[in-house]
């Protein structure tokens, strides 16, 4: 099966899955770490080494990506294969339909993505930009839910792809209305340039992240991928826990920001006045 | 936290969740079959005695849905719980933000929705019902994609949820143009009716479906739920494969379904010229 998903004009920017330093941060090739001694956590090791862009991985790709020995992954494949959680193609392994199955039934994303793309279509609809739903997992962002005209989103926003928080806009909002220890998450993490305008010192991490409180929203120029900007705010439930990123990302000029981050601050009102996070 | 999510007007025919014959066949409570003798057996079981309407569940539940025993669960749960599998729930369990991720890959499914979502937006425009995207896996349909106007959708085609081919009209798409060996499989696994209008017997079941051989196309009564009716479409790839099918579904008049039917095909004819799933 061969199928046209994104338009070749989102290509040229898109750092390369598996290079160390750029997008898919923990699937990089990992021969040093010792392999976790559960089946369980080979098991986990072996599903998370597929990243947003691997169709397919051969045996001694896996191998490599999760350190656990071929034999192992043999083994363990073959019982995957039988439960529907890896498919076959060819001599290579893809992540199976059973766990696209089970991963659409996680409540917390179920959730927030039925209620809210309503919203997010409005918005797309205002400014013709890509819109993301977002959640914090760990020291990441991850996208839970994106709404786009075809072909036009980056490439890296991907469902189920996620970014470092110090580079995103939305992870900047994380930062600045989220738990205060992630900040120190972030830093200890590594602060990995994704472009030559990503934040890598801590110093003026800290000073962006101030901005943003003072604002309400972030805003990021060319941090994640060159050519594109993102503008965020965070979305709280009724409680007053902060529980996702909103975010317009696309080729926006600095002269268009103004009226997107307006358009955005109106359908956070929306959402929240609407009580569609309860 | 509380999300809204479904319209209280989807509820009243919806089928609970876990009653036998109902919608959700496999998550029923099956103390009498025996466990799977592997870790990882026993785990996809865990995993997939959660429904698309669980949001949480009990060791108890989780017991009795997999014939696992209790101290099993407890134990596997715990290791789920450090992958980010599961979540923790006051005293329950949540299915966790780590499979969403995992699932968004596959790229099967990926693939699909990302190409075929701007046609199903154009569809739902043309007729304000809700616009399934399926795919077979095993004897049952699985829903991959949908859109459809805020709380408008049955609940039972929320994504990751699955219907048996018998009484969907997508299910008879595939039985109809599918491999062959469908029809055996669907009347082995026990005609089981949804509704009172569900083909319960073999003899009308064949009949129906050589009446979507001829016609192109399958229309169901609320054969699913009360209530609503669906019109479904094969969608093929460029070698031939049947891949998907594409519905129309919603609380439809007969006087509608010609029209509808209509839009429907040329969606399908748009699909096909366009090469977007080549």
């Amino acid at each position: 099966m061969t199928i046209t998903t994104e338009s070749p004009m989102d290509l040229p920017c898109a750092p390369a899955a598996g290079i160390p330093g750029l997008i898919e941060l923990q699937s990089v090739e990992c021969p040093d770490t010792p392999a976790p001694n559960s089946v369980l956590g080979k098991v986990a090791l072996i599903l998370q080494a597929f990243s947003v862009d691997d169709d397919e991985l051969t045996l001694s790709h896996l191998s490599r990506r999760t350190g656990v020995p071929k034999a192992s992954v043999h083994r363990l494949a073959q019982e995957l294969l039988e439960l529907g959680f890896l498919e076959r193609a060819g001599a290579s392994y893809r992540l199976g339909m059973r766990l696209f199955e089970i991963g659409a039934r996680v409540p917390r994303t179920r959730a927030l993505r039925e209620s809210l793309l309503p919203f997010m279509h409005a918005l797309h609809s205002a400014t013709r930009q890509t819109i993301l739903l977002t959640v914090l997992q760990g020291a990441e962002i991850v996208f839970v839910e994106r709404v786009n005209s075809y072909g036009q989103a980056p490439s890296l926003s991907k469902l189920g792809g996620h970014v470092p928080l110090h580079c995103s806009a939305t992870g900047k909002v994380f930062m600045a209305f989220g738990p205060p220890e992630l900040f120190e998450t972030a830093v200890r993490g590594g602060l990995t340039r994704l472009t030559p305008n990503s934040a890598a010192s801590p110093v003026r991490l800290r000073a962006q992240i101030d901005r943003v409180r003072a604002d309400g929203h972030a805003v990021e120029y060319e941090e994640v991928m060159q050519g594109f900007s993102s503008i965020a705010v965070p979305l709280y439930e009724s409680s007053g826990r902060l529980i996702a990123g909103l975010s317009v990302t696309g080729t926006l000029q600095r002269t268009d920001i103004p009226r997107f981050t307006r358009s955005l601050l109106m359908t956070k009102e929306m959402i929240e006045s609407s009580r569609a996070i309860a």
